[in-house]
């Protein structure tokens, strides 16, 4: 049995990020970019007005001004505005040649073909040509996964088609003859499969990863064939333990793949597997759904982050503990169910009334793991894994 | 021109949510639940084992049993175990009649037909009939958002396609003759239309919200004509300053909205224009793609929030400020990109390197905005909107 941090290096070691493919930019969201993105020239192009109201030569001074023409956004002028004249320009419309200096139109008042122009502050008003970028300036770096500012900036350069490292494609195979599809009524002894719904749903949350599952009973020549695909994440469900019904490894080593743990100091999760064969991962995950949430969120998800090529990421805090006198110090490292909050700009965190059983009611409003270690204090504090974005901090409680 | 809070008030009080229909559970995800969900029956039905092990009745003694059969998960025994007998029964499995404690595997040993049981510990291992649900307990409440444990719970209890408040769709124009798609070359004057894509990727990082794009010219009747929607939210850039060629709020009174405001105090953003016809809610936003940001997470988010039914949500935190000297407090209300990141279990946050200017490229990498107004302390902390899922918060720097 290996500590988790000992199972996340061998994940770490053992997954390798996808290749790199161009990709439109509504398929880049969500994505790592596997390549520099640079300026394909000057930004802005040419110096341009930030502000509506009257450009004017750079040399004039206050006073009135002959009415020469209109520049707007899209206009390319030609015409020099001459000494004694101005011209009505626009938020982001390109300066004539000689124009130097922006007047807010809130600082003009017309009379006729006439402006007058009472007072020049410091402030030209003019995003100048190249000041926010030169040709071949790095705006972002090969490894960013690609949020929407940075699909802005990719559209803004022309990058229309950027080098993608590609989403992994996630299949699934629930094993149990007990289980019956959620649409059925379970006959006696049987139950209703929720891991298939709970994994679907886990995967697309970190950004619409392709996700196909499938049921097969407890049968070793069954799952080996079932588990036979090219996708580059293989999850299996139940057939983790050391029961006689467990066939998830079992199928791994038939299929080729090396298995480099099976068991980690992970509660609820210890009899979770990592198997990879050349680009392929798999994992076996203990049946019931609370270890399934919590061995996706400590081992499965960085093994897509790998594949995806994400930035490592663990974001874990220290937080003030609402219910200090439910988490108790414990030898065997636990990742407890928990809601954080947020209130008066502070976060904190409450504990779920949780008990090691496969009690998925009991983890409805969960957004955070607790770590419970030997090592945890006794300070009312939790160091706490943040799983939802921030919005869900300031959801109404659930029941 | 109002503060922000009233904007935000006045969003609240304008945008209803959607009517609910019954979608299936992939639609669900990220959803609000328009009705309570129920348990539909016992969980678990019968008593299970939670253990790999055997099964005695529950007044037999530790020594040695005769090995009378095998239970596993999926099975409906009718046969009882007999004083005396144990039989082998794996972790999920329903007890046969009689049955009344699991001892593990760990505890036996066998030999030929006859298991010896030496121990009996206070725990029996057993999942109790009705224990974690009784008919009618409330499991979800109508107005959660289904995350993956939610949309498991519904699984779990048969409740398919659970009744939900649709995905508001958002119809966007962009405004401005001087605008080019992103993969054309612009010519003398013109530049490339980077708000649909910041947009389009805004809207769909709220859980795939659809969404429609359409560049205009800036004309008053194509305006109008291209405002015609059936959507719930339009949103229309470009054509918010006081400008000649500032058509937004002239295009939707004349289609029939009614303007709630159209000037707020907040920088950047400051001639944002909300107006709403029957169920349907528009925005101007002013055309730099620093205020779409900005307008987009401080006011255009919580109407779509709103029209998805989703529980309120301002997940503002105080952080500790990485180089403070960049922040001055300011009369004018101004959200400041920035990145917030987590090192050693704590957050902190360090401002971009912003001018109010419309430059997209400095933007890259914020994942928080900076909260600066005439009260912000000078104590090294500031009042921070969290914007991204927690994982960026520990994502390697951007450039």
């Amino acid at each position: 049995m290996i500590s988790l941090a000992a199972a996340r290096q061998l994940i770490v070691d053992h997954v390798v990020a996808r290749s790199g493919v161009a990709v439109s930019l509504d398929l880049a969201a969500g994505r790592v970019l596997a390549e520099d993105v640079v300026a394909d020239g000057f930004y802005p192009v040419g110096d341009r007005s930030q502000m509506d109201g009257y450009v004017v030569r750079g040399d004039a001074v206050p006073g009135g001004f002959r009415l020469a023409g209109t520049v707007v956004a899209g206009d390319a002028p030609v015409d020099p505005v001459r000494p004694g004249e101005a011209m009505r320009i626009f938020t982001g419309a390109l300066l004539p040649p000689d124009g130097g200096r922006v007047v807010m139109q809130e600082e003009a008042r017309c009379d006729g073909g006439m402006v007058f122009l009472e007072r020049f502050g410091d402030n030209r008003f003019i995003r100048a040509h190249g000041s926010e970028a030169a040709p071949g300036a790095r705006l972002v770096a090969a490894g960013t996964r690609l949020g929407a500012v940075e699909l802005a900036v990719l559209a803004q350069v022309g990058r229309t088609h950027p080098r993608v490292v590609p989403a992994p494609v996630v299949h699934h195979l629930a094993t149990g003859g007990e289980l019956v599809d959620p649409s059925d009524q379970p006959g006696p002894g049987r139950i209703r499969d929720t891991n298939s719904t709970l994994l679907r749903a886990l995967v697309a949350g970190m950004g619409g990863l392709p996700f196909s599952t499938r049921r097969v009973p407890d049968d070793l020549p069954a799952l080996v064939e079932a588990a036979h695909t090219t996708a580059d994440l293989l999850l299996i469900s139940g057939g983790a333990s050391v029961g006689d019904y467990d066939f998830g490894a079992k199928a791994l080593r038939e299929l080729g793949y090396t298995i480099h743990f099976d068991r980690v100091n992970l509660r609820p999760g210890k009899p979770l597997t990592f198997a990879t064969r050349g680009n392929q991962a798999a994992f076996v995950l203990p049946g019931n759904p609370v270890s399934h949430f919590v061995c996706f969120h400590t081992a499965v998800r960085l093994a897509l982050e790998q594949a995806a090529g994400y930035p490592l990421s663990w974001p874990t805090l220290w937080l003030d503990l609402d219910g200090p006198d439910l988490i108790e110090p414990s030898p065997r490292e636990t990742w407890w169910p928990a809601r954080a909050t947020v209130s008066h700009g502070k976060l904190s965190v409450t504990p779920k009334p949780w008990s090691s059983s496969g009690h998925t009611f009991a983890l409805a409003g969960t957004n955070a793991l607790i770590l419970v270690n030997s090592e945890s204090p006794r300070d009312g504090r939790a160091l706490t894994l943040l799983l939802e974005p921030p919005a869900t901090l300031t959801q109404s409680p659930h029941v």
